[in-house]
């Protein structure tokens, strides 16, 4: 099934008017939202995209509401021309890419705040972060209305946050979530990984390295108090990071995978996150893990 | 052209199927929010967004997340029979009344808030109201996704509050407002107004005597400096109130009808606002005016 490469809309109006006209012929309309400099994490999502629905939408915007410091946002990279590239050989029916003078317009005062989940880790470390990811998805729920919202499981805290947020607010929409895509040595693909220096990028598997650590000490004491083996687990992780010269740990943690809080009695799933600040780049990945037989 | 009753309806999965099928045939959906205990000013929105639209979808819920005080919630008045009896008079397509158990999970934590308008005059006496509006509107809209909002002048804070997040969120909805309905007395209709003992009552017109004092005094002073016919607009409407000795005045204001500030030289319409506790109910009113010839 060949689709013609998507067309690069910046109207909201036109993407909408796309969207209706698809759903008016019954078609299902699944979409990927985007900061750009695409990698293989994002285009594996534009597979399933479009695997599970007949059209598939792909926004390319950095969200200036989502960065806390305006360095971050400067220096956070782009390539329009390179994301053109790789979207046109891509299965998309269109992109939106709109201006964020555009998007956000001077007059615009209302936010959508996640509290709770949204406050807590990657939100304590980013004052502002998930209110501004809310707020864009939000935006681009509306303009889009798609039936499928795709998002990968590398941001698992913002999985979770936007999965209560779709609920909270009756969006008409379900949360899909893609695998994260690593390299061949463990790294968690982002786009953020380009600015790593080569010594960075030589220390930044240890990330995925802790995680796995700490899956192996949570297997190892699969018989003792959940409690005791949560601290045993996080210990580990921030062991392997400690390897990590460059590396500055932010956090360790084994949470509840969809609270984000520390897990309890009723934790169905436990989460594996970490994050830890390069000098270059700041990264974070997870593991899913199951809280075992002691449970 | 007749309509069957409208039908009551509690599930938002059920009211969508509605709403889509009528999109999906190419019929207009104007929808029209209410907290219930139905009067002739919902009655005349009801009747606006009939002649505006093919389908009209009416919400009857008392939005806890709106009332700070919990005092308030719970005296707000009630009738469902009442409100069935009107609503099956009318041209109603659809009614949908949920429960607040279903509509807000217990998880429940996403909230839409408005800044700047947001906070000013009815969001500084009532802290968290536009909140919970923002928040159940969206919610709302969700729901119903219709073509077109229908709000009562009346609520004028909450017609901006809400134009403004329809533009930020990029929601596909027209907003729309229907004229407040006085009793012949001048005062506003409002569900608040059953709450009135007979003396408050005989006060409560001087709410309306007082934004036509405000009028009068800007049309007398229609040649001075806008700052001062502000300010006398003002102690002219602060006059009349003063004659309503169970009043106590929360604010008599000139704002800029958009963004409720102060008026200044982007102003293009101001409106006089006017807010006072009785023992038993506060009540809100406003008029919109011609920043006249001086400008």
């Amino acid at each position: 099934m060949a689709r013609e490469p998507g067309v690069w809309l910046s109207s909201p109006a036109r993407v909408r008017e796309l969207s209706r006209a698809w759903r008016a012929r019954g078609e299902r309309i699944a979409f990927v939202p985007t900061m750009g400099y695409l990698h293989d994490g994002h285009l594996s999502l534009v597979e399933r995209a479009a695997r599970s629905a007949k059209r598939v939408v792909v926004s390319v915007f950095v969200n200036p509401l989502q960065f806390e410091a305006r360095a971050d946002l400067a220096s956070y990279p782009r390539d329009l021309a390179g994301d053109r590239r790789l979207l046109g050989q891509a299965r998309v029916d269109a992109v939106f890419a709109p201006s964020a003078a555009a998007f956000y317009r001077p007059a615009n005062v209302t936010r959508v705040a996640v509290t709770g989940i949204g406050e807590r880790l990657e939100g304590a470390y980013r004052p502002g972060h998930f209110t501004g990811v809310a707020t864009v998805v939000t935006k681009l729920l509306h303009v889009v209305e798609p039936d499928q919202l795709w998002l990968g499981q590398k941001d698992a805290q913002q999985v979770a946050l936007l999965t209560r947020m779709v609920e909270d607010l009756d969006l008409a929409v379900d949360v899909r979530v893609g695998p994260t895509v690593r390299e061949a040595d463990g790294l968690a693909m982002s786009s953020r990984n380009a600015r790593l220096t080569v010594r960075e990028r030589a220390q930044a598997p240890l990330l995925f390295a802790a995680l796995q650590a700490g899956r192996a000490s949570l297997l190892a004491r699969g018989a003792g108090p959940l409690a005791r083996r949560v601290l045993a687990a996080e210990r580990a992780m921030r062991a392997v990071i400690a390897r990590a010269p460059l590396a500055r740990l932010d956090y360790a943690r084994l949470v509840d995978a969809k609270t984000f809080d520390a897990p309890g009695p009723g934790t169905r799933a436990g989460l594996l996150v970490v994050a830890a600040r390069f000098p270059s780049a700041r990264l974070i990945d997870n593991l899913k893990v199951s809280l075992g037989p002691a449970r």
